[in-house]
């Protein structure tokens, strides 16, 4: 199995996702806030990409919950901010989120384009959705969500986490980087396994949450194998697919 | 200090480099056959972009020494092709050698224009070019020429073993990677600094010269600090500077 990495959502070319398994990553915060959100029993998110998107959805079900962030910040009327700590069990069980965040939804939603469905991932559910891309039996593609349309280090270290339990349950002998970005994802996942949150302090967004005041955000996101599940954006909608 | 990295030569912007030291990364082989060639006694190496502009510089001046490839190949004519192997004191000593290779020449042509001066770097003169780019006080841009128009995994664990020499030599506390791709090249180095080698076998571009049974040029080349010197580019010609 060929496994891939594309560094920003905006690189994405819908023919190279063709037959392809995406997983898209924006671990800080869009893809582990969904993740923890499903896993506190969240029924349904639905990604948009705009602040006005998210609001005239409002509009027609007024029993959604609005969550998102522009410049790492709360917007205003909405419900939630991007900070995977405020989606509990108490204010998400149960709700339909719609969320629109400044890369992680463009990413999913850009990644479905090609592919169908985006698996979403994140440290938290790093061995999860290995399993679930491995069962799938296609080549595997890593969508990056980017920093400012660059190369973000705490997304491709999330891979390099993923790429190493793909090779753990595959046995070891049938994983094959298609890139030299993916085996260099592949390495760094290997120089941070030990402490996840290492990099998430390395990367520029992670500096700039730390100086935000947001260092518990980064403690959540950066703990590996958390949650067994694995959400999945299919019809403009995520739901748990395992 | 700020470091930063252009993963490929076509990302140059020119007003990028402005002000800062550039150093060019094609250690696959250019830029390790230049240091091996000026280390070998050669007087001056011309890069230059296409085999017919290598040609009309011959007919110009007879004395000169023709070098590079196309598809890792010697080109028909040309006296030496880009194994660092055959850029020996016998050969290349006093003379002038003009060289053109796939991708190197170019990232050493194209940084050129916008920081003036290149540096070439590699991993047989890491230590020096880190001391050389220090000495000059401005911010430090790694330009790697990268394999075919994508990033390359050789060059970016080159870059991060002369940011290793940037931080010894600095005493550690000044060195900034100013994006994510510079500290990934930094960690890069870091997990590879034992065994540069490796990192060259883990390359796609390393993998297709082990397989035209070029290891030995790949030996060649990852060997760490051999020598102590650094080669320049400056209005249009390669010398030593330092």
């Amino acid at each position: 199995m060929r496994i891939d990495l594309i560094p920003t959502a905006d690189e994405i070319k819908k023919e190279t996702l063709s037959g392809q398994t995406a997983i898209a990553l924006d671990i800080l915060r869009a893809t582990s806030t969904i993740v923890t959100a499903m896993a506190c029993g969240c029924r349904e998110m639905v990604p948009v990409e705009t602040v006005v998107e998210a609001l005239s959805t409002v509009q027609k079900r007024p029993d959604v919950i609005l969550g998102g962030e522009r410049e790492s910040l709360l917007i205003p009327g909405f419900h939630l901010g991007n900070s995977p700590l405020e989606y509990t069990r108490e204010k998400v069980g149960g709700k339909v989120v719609v969320l629109t965040t400044t890369n992680g939804t463009r990413a999913i939603r850009r990644a479905a384009v090609g592919s169908g469905e985006v698996l979403i991932g994140s440290v938290l559910n790093a061995g999860a959705v290995a399993r679930e891309a491995l069962n799938t039996g296609r080549d595997i593609v890593f969508i990056c969500a980017g920093t400012r349309g660059e190369f973000s280090l705490e997304d491709t270290v999330a891979a390099g986490l993923i790429m190493m339990e793909l090779y753990n349950l595959s046995g070891g002998n049938t994983v094959l980087p298609g890139s030299d970005l993916a085996v260099a994802a592949w390495r760094l996942g290997e120089f941070y396994a030990h402490n996840p949150l290492q990099a998430l302090y390395d990367s520029l967004h992670g500096q700039k949450l730390a100086g935000m005041g947001l260092a518990a955000d980064m403690e959540w996101c950066a703990r590996l194998n958390c949650y067994d599940l694995v959400p999945a954006y299919q019809r403009d909608t995520i739901i748990v697919k395992s």
